[in-house]
């Protein structure tokens, strides 16, 4: 099953994504929640948007728009210099233990949404990621029932500041900034993903292949980083993870290749589809209330 | 004026802290927000608050239970290496810039709740902060309006799992474990605080004084943090900031001095009170749903 947060007839819904489009829960299914968390979080909630998606109406996909499936996570973390060759080009010894840092919530956007070119920087860079999100609430899940508290996967653009990260140790800020956290197009529940350390996970700017590497060579797969995390803190519904990024961003490149106003970033996971977004220069206005 | 976040009578109520008690505000004025962001947040609200405090009756402070003054902040954010003395012991260099974490929301705790002595470390240590949570959603904010945004100040203790923060560049799992971030008693409002940037910061452990600074010491002061900060992403009524902690962490005592179960840590701040968290093993259960 596929789920979409969208904005249809000036309102914000959850629906189920069919072949022949969106089917709107709030008319297929009334009494089920009315916002993706406290969807993904019931399996009997769940399993009434399948029954219902299978004989309701269906929006056209054209008519919506879609934002990001989880609009607005309680927590989003993301694993630094977990495939091989992104560490080999960052200049970085192989990790003995999982690299972490937050990305703010504020961050996260919809799948086809701008990206803010900050006007503060003009490092600007992508980082093609997988990312799941939590559905269960859990504490010191072993590594082997890893995969009951995963609701589901996506398509991530873990989009950096190069200069704000690298100026100091824990990265965090340059990681952070409003509109730098692209996901979707929808959720993708695990029956339909199968093994997800076996998908194709590649990345474009302008056309141009920038990133072409498989989840399988993640250092640190799903399952190890929810046992990692969830020795330390809780992890709850709605919880977004960045599953970390493969070799080939802008800044290893030689000559470095930063984002400009005007390119096209386009990320796409094999089974999850595809997230494209436009860089546009960021109005820097004082706002205050 | 002080506000408070309390459990009474088995409810959860929010409260204007006077000289008689609490004055519980469902009670008090009605018509008021029973949430403590939506109350901070609204400069209508708060004169409500203030106006309803002087005249409303008050619960004996001994009857209630203080909940963290915000019990479930959006974001909370941490200032590393921010006294010289805590660089100076820490063995860092001077640094140019921000240094900042993120604490899980998930970490924050009541002022006199316990801490966690956690399943995987007994590398436990104390840091004493002022705190501060922010009144209005903000973005790009000079520092010179940066205290329009500041509802009020509060204690912190910022725990700390050494092995876990410093295995890792980013630190930031080791700062994040559930109960590491007690905060409290109350929000201390700006008119009541005066200069934030004058006040005596103090941690004792068992009774054995630790840590004894002043936030005039602060390398980035609390509005440099927030112009910093709002250049990157948006900050929300509700988010937490820990300003930093001075020198005289139990890891750079000779020899070095971790917590233990049933130590007592009370953490002081002129004008803001304190707060006083006793450290229990963690029960480590796996929790699924």
């Amino acid at each position: 099953m596929k789920l979409a947060t969208f904005d249809y007839k000036g309102e914000t819904r959850i629906g189920v994504v069919t072949d022949k489009g969106i089917v709107d829960l709030a008319a297929a299914a009334p009494s089920l929640p009315r916002d993706m968390v406290a969807l993904i979080s019931s399996d009997k909630a769940l399993a009434e948007a399948r029954a219902a998606s299978a004989k309701g109406d269906a929006i056209p996909l054209a008519d919506v728009h879609l934002r990001a499936p989880v609009p607005f996570p309680g927590k989003v973390l993301a694993i630094g210099l977990n495939y091989r060759d992104h560490v080999e080009e960052s200049g970085q010894p192989m990790p003995e233990h999982q690299v972490w840092f937050n990305k703010q919530h504020n961050c996260i956007t919809g799948p086809y949404d701008d990206v803010a070119l900050p006007a503060v920087s003009s490092l600007l860079d992508y980082e093609a990621e997988m990312c799941f999100v939590i559905g269960k609430r859990c504490k010191h899940v072993p590594k082997e029932r890893a995969h009951e508290v995963i609701a589901g996967y996506f398509v991530g653009n873990d989009v950096s500041v190069r200069d704000w990260q690298l100026r100091t140790n824990t990265w965090q800020i340059g990681k952070s900034f409003d509109t730098h956290g692209p996901i979707g197009p929808w959720i993708v529940t695990p029956d339909e993903v199968g093994d997800p350390h076996a998908l194709a996970i590649k990345c474009w700017v302008n056309g141009e292949l920038r990133q072409n590497s498989n989840t399988k060579h993640l250092i640190f797969n799903c399952f190890d980083q929810i046992a990692h995390l969830s020795q330390a803190f809780t992890l709850d519904p709605g919880d977004v993870i960045f599953t970390g990024t493969s070799g080939g961003v802008g800044a290893a490149m030689k000559p470095m290749q930063f984002l400009k106003a005007g390119d096209v970033v386009r990320v796409e996971v094999e089974k999850l589809g595809y997230i494209e977004n436009r860089v546009v220069p960021e109005k820097a206005e004082t706002i205050i209330g």
